[in-house]
């Protein structure tokens, strides 16, 4: 972390113009990192959420907030900001409205480049170049970009969507408990690790305390399995067993693609490592740096002469 | 069908206080019957959705407005509304939340005997007896009522629990579909039929168009399923498999309270029939009337010193 003071001593030997934002928008925050031409990060921001496909002003809000945020904590005033041009990772904008409804505001930056959450991830965790990763955070998906070419798998939502993420094993692991709690199901340690962590004492307070509620809600779940799990309870393997299973067989169809490195990502990672397939292990090295870090990558190599990423029809 | 005019020759020989209103309150409508002692209905009423864990206020209109229309078919006057009892059945109100903030309503009627629409489902499809009903519509609950003792299996609502009702049909077969545009999963005809009824192209149509919606959404697709397996699709043949062991299950647990009668009722009811165990099957006997004729033998049972359905806490 870098004061202020440096900063500013550091950026007033570099010109504006040849500092990067990198900007990582999510369902819950939108991180902007300041990054100068030697990779040093001179401010880092925080703003609220940053999904255009379920906000699209507050997503612009966001953007703009936390790339004030990192330009103040750089030694510099707002208004700079009109002299910088950014990387911008967004869900969604692999479908053209998402896409153009960003491209076409009337942003505060020099200018834009807009690309996929899991481009400026997967350009992160590789440092810029070619791979895949996997991402198991509150969703889950699948990507791969190796010769300029993509490929997405998975991330259809929730609760269609998303298996193996910390929503689609929290809600699994709410199915099981209601069963359990009819008497249609088996009853393991499951149902209590969920009753106490949701304080409720029966299925009626169950049914009602998880009715309506979004995918965060079921990802907040998905600790209960894990703790199961360590335990060898029988429905926390089933369920673990269902999930990792279809991360395996996302990461085969990514190999096939030929990424030079393939990462595990998001939140839900670490817990459902060790139940992947030994091969798909071996298979996954660690993610060099974050999305944002991805987004300063794919801005650079877009004023470079790459070709800018095209929304997939 | 009776006309006004027949309604109100028959109604001018009995007392307003003999007759009853049997309301049954739902998600998608509230239908109301009026009936006099000898068990003819007098007039009907359809009105919006009652169902008070989704919208008190409106339930209460719909309750009235329902209740009003079947008076007005029977050629009375509204204010004779007055003079009237009514039983009605709800979702929700076995948790005493939904019970109170109904029975606390200053309604319009003579006296209100309120029952879960599970229970007036029950007395309907047995004419006032102990029974079991299994419910499989847009959600899917098993019930119970025999010597005085009510059972409830189920009804956790979308997406946690409800297996083997028409959303849980939707959303699995929506699952297996996006699975095989992935090439993570077989692709059938289920895939065909779903992508013609969505008039959608390919995954990422399919997943904004599913984006977020409810229950009574993915029970609409349920339809796809039972089409797919006439024709013994593979995915609709495991699909359907697995919903109807669960209600299979469910229906031995019911069984297990020696219910007189049993009874499948709801939309989905006929399309899964053919997939129970046999023995299930034998131990079905269709239902002999409505929910709201149901919700009228409530009333009269209370009327005539039978205890209240108390809420269960």
């Amino acid at each position: 972390m870098v004061t202020g003071i440096e900063n500013t001593v550091r950026k007033n030997l570099i010109s504006d113009d040849s500092l990067i934002l990198g900007i990582d928008g999510g369902g819950t925050k939108c991180k902007a990192v300041l990054m100068s031409p030697d990779n040093v990060i001179l401010g880092e921001g925080t703003a609220g959420p940053g999904n255009p496909v379920y906000g699209l002003e507050q997503t612009k809000d966001s953007i703009k907030n936390s790339a004030i945020m990192a330009l103040k904590q750089a030694g510099m005033h707002p208004r700079e900001i009109a002299n910088i041009s950014v990387g911008v990772g967004l869900a969604g904008v692999n479908l053209p409205k998402h896409y153009n409804a960003i491209m076409n505001w009337k942003n505060p930056f020099k200018q834009i480049f807009l690309a996929t959450d899991l481009l400026v991830a997967s350009l992160g965790a590789h440092d810029g170049g070619d791979g895949a990763v996997i991402v198991t955070g509150t969703g889950s998906c699948g990507f791969s970009y190796v010769d300029q070419k993509p490929l997405i798998l998975g991330g259809h939502g929730f609760p269609q969507g998303d298996k193996g993420s910390g929503a689609w094993f929290g809600l699994k692991a709410v199915e099981q408990v209601l069963l359990a709690l009819d008497g249609l199901g088996s009853s393991t340690q499951l149902v209590e690790l969920m009753l106490r962590q949701l304080k409720v004492k029966n299925s009626a307070e169950l049914t009602e305390k998880v009715a309506g509620k979004p995918a965060s809600f079921f990802a907040q779940l998905a600790g209960c399995v894990f703790i199961a799990l360590d335990a060898k309870d029988q429905i926390a393997m089933s369920i673990v067993h269902e999930g990792a299973s279809y991360i395996n067989s996302m990461a085969e169809k990514l190999m096939s693609t030929h990424p030079p490195r393939m990462s595990l990502i998001g939140g839900i990672g670490t817990s459902l490592f060790p139940s992947l397939s030994r091969h798909i292990q071996n298979a996954l090295s660690a993610p060099l740096s974050p999305p944002e870090i991805g987004a300063v990558y794919f801005a650079r190599q877009n004023m470079s002469g790459f070709l800018p990423e095209k929304p997939v029809s």
